[in-house]
């Protein structure tokens, strides 16, 4: 068993398997990701291209990244049968997906209808070093023609635009045309009018075949036709650049010209094109070189995972299904973040299908952020930079709420507006259903100042602070200063009408997680301006004005942090998830053994607030964000009374992982072990049947946390760092790496 | 002026008339329908082809008219320059529809950015003899090549499934081929699974070019390359034949089968074929027996269309407007509806867009039934069948209701389920809107009861009555008997908590358009069973054992009959709109003078309920549409009173056209007049904005009842008829046909 290799050694036809493993099999490189489809299509595939930061408008949530026309199909016919794994009979089929390097195999031997036996062998990437490119080699092998020495071959690659977001077509036509034998298509959303440019080659060093190329406004296509003898192979590699009017002004010359550059044609511009005819001329033979990109751009892209890997990989001796796995969470976590681009950031689904529509929640800062900021502090940084470019959106909505400083939207895409929507319609039995998050769930906004603060712990990056993080935490906890109400008869502060992380519960008070995440926000707010004032005056004076920060307002502040409601029993240690809480029915689970559902799915959304049964965790989670705030004992008694509460198995995807981290501290390893499994093969065993609307990005991140923090136990103070590690069974060796204050670290454990 | 033509004579680019101006320029057959798009496609256009009854699934309005992959695009390219309506220069252009034939016409005299300068003559229709046929000739003449004396062309005819519902596809593709020059297409809808095969052919008898098959799932197309010299013509035919699963149960085969009889070809069966190949085997030249292949389907069409004017035509002499826009609208009503279909009806809008998403509404029975029932009998009855064969589906409504008998939906589409959506969600502001009238409008179920006794009044159709027609009376009435309720106190029955035909004013009580209908129903259901009684008493017999028709219950209906609750003053013998409609405020229209929009629009929802002032015809509805049952002083008392607070700008499009009927029967002419022509001219002159989404089939249907049964006062009787012709300003002549009791009759009224 390969380590590094994610494998499929059967066909599957059920469409429900076919369409998780189209999430699993997703390539990327953060400018784009592809789900693992066949180059062949297959009927009712959800095939998609998805490109970061790339929306159009849709109704009621606003928008969604837009699948681009499809650069994958290859098409395949043997003495005129199609090739497609729904027809003739598969022999033998492997599909890979090589986590090393990028890249998605696939070899099936096949045998036609009337007879005919071949070989396919795909393999396809998208090019980590050059993120404008997407390239798939496609070997044919005839093995057998019965009576016959040769075949008619025909292989034809396109681009088609006939493809949605499941039936919602994005893309208008512009234009199209091709140069020599580089075919280009631009075309433009139908709303936000971004426009793409896709340029496509598809070339092939084989005898006895001969090119054409067809324009067209809907499917412009580039094919090989010609005779295939017994036991020859032939070859073809096709390669797509694209660029969108985010990149560049004129992205149809700028991906012709990329294009052409790698590929060493030099055939003017596209204006002086003869655009969308068919042609038949004698093409330039260039095939023989051209043979050799596909070695060249895969040795590229080699060299550009290489460096990805001595930073975030984690090796874990003993337990090679924990191995692949959290390898493939780690995989997603790279292929689904731009390396650059602060303008976007990582969606709860990434870029690996429709689920959620691409927006942005708290899964980034409070689940993800922790594996960049530990291991890619670069792209940790552009992830906050995208939140600091959004805060006059999160002013605007504090304001309009009729709040001082910014608030965050719960779902967030390109422009910061709440991109929640109010309300949907159940599509069967239209029923309204009211979506209250973007209205009253708060907390996202303490989320992103924690992760602007861990940021700034763990790298020091003080002109990230100074120039960003800090406008950020003093905003933010304007936002909560103004927030919190006084209440006069007990002389503290409440936080009213809210939901916490438990999403089961709305409408609550004093949830014990969003006021400590709130009074954490001010103090550091309280901090950073001591900090700006004592290292950069200039700074600290320019901010305190530009948002009148008064010392009735530092004042003020003080005041809440020291004054917030925090409910928690001062006997037990436990903390009450909000007021009232703890006079909620216990849920008698017992008689739910086998369900299927989540208890809010069984019991209603009005039910299932009246119990004491929680989605995720809530308080626990409280406990591991800030982890170093809290006692062991306070941690125990805490784990005590939640754990039995919380629906594992149907709530949220999110915190499984995550329990992983308390369960290490209070030494329950086998539980601990099973949170962990939970999270970390949810995709690859679709555990949670959603997996064909795109991976669970927040889980692969809570999957580092889990090994890394949980298991490893590492945790960093202002000498370095510790370990405690703790070892589930069969495991002997866990190393990583992580960065410190720009400084690497390597830690290899042995148990 | 052509009095037989809709003509454009100038093209206008902005998007709003593009789009006005499609609806306008559909062509049809009653199997389908192609919206006015051009061949060569034009940006953000919305091309449609419609199926009579073909459906998909959509969210929450349940299921759509699915947009087939696209008939129509040809794209040319003289010197490698595209052809297009946005691109260089327009010389001259001349749009227009020959209504007596269905064919539409378009020439383009074009400069090229480059200078070259062409004529471009194309004409389609969608064949009225061989429903399954779309024909197109494809004119091209170069008259000015600059210093050459000839240039390249390009011309490439295909099919094109990336088309939905504006942004919704709804075909997935199968499989495609083709059989020698014949290409073949099949695909299905994506959730209902009805399979769709197109055919095409693109043949040309022009010297000097070279015919091109490209198969592909996506886009299949044939093209002609070549030279064109100054002064010459390249001619070509593209033809398309359609069949569905809802014809037979080999799509594929009916089709190529049906193309080959078409044109001569004999290629054998679909299996045969090489599939989805590239093909360049000189295809056998029978390009000059395919030029007439044009003429004669032309020939065919006249033919056909001959017999549908001799039946429908009205002849007005005197006011060319109304001349053609009468004719337009007898048009609509034509292309609209199957010939044969029983299995659905005419919708909203037809099949000339995507408004209303293909529903049948009361629209069919109240306002376009009594075109067909006069003029095209057998029409009519596939209307009603369609109704009659939804009654389980009625039934199984007015059972979960609470009620005995059969309620019909507010929109209804192939299984008779309700498909009014029970909310939708403003696509901007996110507001949920409920929409009531799928629970409590219940008056369309009286309007199909009231179109089965007319069409049995006109028609004498005994038999329809009597296998289909009686059962239909008697389960709506029993509807209405269990859904009035006895108001004790009162000694009446009431109808509570409805809409009525005016739909701003919802939740009423006694809505007098409602009670006096369901009276009506009741009525009729009583004289039936009479009638069967006498005339077919094991019919009789049957229907009450199988409706379980006691004594009882006809007595109920009896009471109820005499007891309903009609509000109407007794002095003024206005009749009151619904229980307090006179105690509402009246609305000072004059402060809204020069408004854009409907009361209900500036109003509000809930405001415009506080209001005397309707959306539409709902009392004097009543009395048109159960005319004989009132006198003049009745129909002039409440003229006077419902008229001046009628939204007629702004409020629905059904009823202005349909005063015409009481404005004449009062002298109006003049009212009259303008009401006419604001019907007749809604969707030429894109009157209320919205003929983008489809005409208003509804109106076209009023429009012939004003002309008919208003201006020239056709009454039937047993004897005969009458006629009380009332002339606007300039009408000399009128002169029309009808059926009565199967006898054919010509009207000719001269002033």
């Amino acid at each position: 068993m390969n380590l590094w290799h994610i494998s499929e050694d059967a066909f599957h036809p059920d469409l429900k398997t076919i369409h998780s493993q189209e999430s699993v099999f997703t390539i990327g490189n953060g400018y784009f990701c592809t789900r693992g489809t066949f180059e062949e299509g297959y009927p009712r595939d959800n095939t998609a291209t998805l490109l970061y930061g790339v929306f159009d408008a849709i109704p009621i949530a606003k928008e969604e990244l837009a699948n681009i026309p499809d650069w994958l199909p290859i098409k395949l016919f043997i003495n005129g049968e199609r090739f497609r794994l729904d027809r003739g009979t598969i022999l033998s089929y492997h599909r890979w997906l090589s986590m090393q390097d990028g890249v998605l195999h696939r070899t099936v031997r096949w045998k036609s209808p009337r007879g005919v036996r071949i070989l396919v062998h795909s393999e396809r990437f998208a090019s980590l070093a050059d993120e404008h490119v997407g390239i798939i080699r496609y070997n044919v092998t005839l093995e057998d023609a019965g009576s016959d020495q040769e075949c008619e071959l025909d292989v034809r690659a396109s681009l088609n635009i006939a493809e949605g977001n499941y039936d919602v077509i994005h893309w208008e036509n512009v234009d199209q045309g091709h140069q020599n034998d580089i075919i280009w298509y631009h075309c433009e959303t139908k709303k936000s009018l971004v426009h793409l440019a896709q340029t496509m080659s598809f070339r092939s060093a084989s005898p006895d075949v001969h090119q054409k190329i067809v324009d067209s406004d809907v499917s412009p296509s580039i094919s090989f036709a010609g005779t295939l003898a017994v036991g020859a192979t032939f070859s073809a590699e096709k390669v797509v650049v694209m660029y969108t009017s985010r990149d560049t002004s004129d992205p149809v010359n700028a991906a012709l010209e990329h294009h052409q550059n790698l590929s060493g044609y030099h055939a003017g511009s596209a204006q002086t094109t003869n655009h969308a005819r068919f042609q038949e001329e004698n093409l330039p033979k260039a095939a023989s070189a051209q043979s050799l990109l596909y070695e060249r751009m895969l040795q590229q892209q080699r060299a550009a995972w290489q460096p990805v890997w001595e930073k975030a990989d984690i090796i874990i001796e003993g337990d090679d299904t924990a191995q692949r796995a959290v390898r493939f969470n780690l995989y997603q976590l790279r292929i689904n973040v731009s390396s650059h681009d602060d303008r976007y950031s990582t969606a709860a689904k990434g870029m690996t299908g429709f689920g959620y529509r691409g927006h942005i929640f708290h899964d980034t800062e409070i689940f993800m952020l922790p594996f960049y900021t530990y291991t890619m502090p670069n792209i940790a940084r552009n992830l906050l930079l995208y939140r600091y470019h959004l805060l006059p959106a999160a002013r605007k909505k504090a304001a309009s709420n009729g709040y001082e400083g910014a608030q965050y939207p719960w779902e967030s895409t390109l422009n910061g507006e709440e991109t929640t929507p109010s309300s949907i319609i159940h599509p069967e039995t239209g029923e309204v259903i009211p979506v209250l998050n973007g209205f009253i769930e708060l907390h996202i906004t303490a989320s992103i100042a924690h992760a602007v603060w861990q940021y700034w712990q763990v790298t020091g990056d003080d002109d990230f602070m100074r120039d960003y993080g800090a406008e950020i935490l003093l905003s933010t906890a304007q936002f909560w200063g103004s927030r919190a109400e006084k209440n006069e008869q007990h002389d503290d502060y409440e936080i009213n009408n809210v939901i916490g992380p438990d999403e089961w519960h709305e409408h609550v008070n004093n949830n014990t997680y969003t006021n400590y995440m709130a009074r954490q926000n001010i103090r550091y707010a309280l901090y950073i301006q001591d900090w700006l004032r004592q290292t950069n005056p200039a700074k600290a004076q320019q901010l305190e004005q530009q948002m009148d920060l008064t010392n009735e307002i530092t004042s003020h502040w003080q005041d809440v942090v020291q004054h917030m409601r925090i409910l928690q029993d001062p006997q037990t240690k436990v903390f009450e998830q909000f007021d009232g809480f703890f006079k909620l029915e216990l849920l008698d689970q017992s008689q739910y053994k086998g369900r299927k559902d989540s208890y809010q799915g069984i019991l209603g959304v009005e039910q299932v607030q009246k119990y004491r049964i929680i989605k995720q965790a809530d308080v626990l989670m409280l406990l591991t964000v800030l982890d170093q705030e809290f006692d062991l004992q306070t941690k125990e008694a805490n784990w005590d009374y939640y754990y039995p509460i919380t629906d594992h198995d149907y709530g949220s995807s999110l915190t499984p992982a995550l329990h992983v981290i308390l369960a290490c501290e209070l030494g329950r390893i086998e539980q601990a072990y099973e949170f962990f499994t939970k999270g970390a093969l949810v995709d690859l065993e679709n555990l949670r049947g959603n997996t064909p609307e795109g991976i669970h990005l927040a889980c692969s991140g809570a999957v580092w946390q889990a090994t890394i923090l949980g298991f490893a136990g590492l945790r960093l103070n202002n000498d370095g760092y510790t370990t405690d590690p703790h070892w589930p069974d069969g495991w002997t060796r866990l190393a990583f790496t992580f960065f410190h204050k720009g400084e690497q670290f390597h830690v290899d454990l042995r148990k």
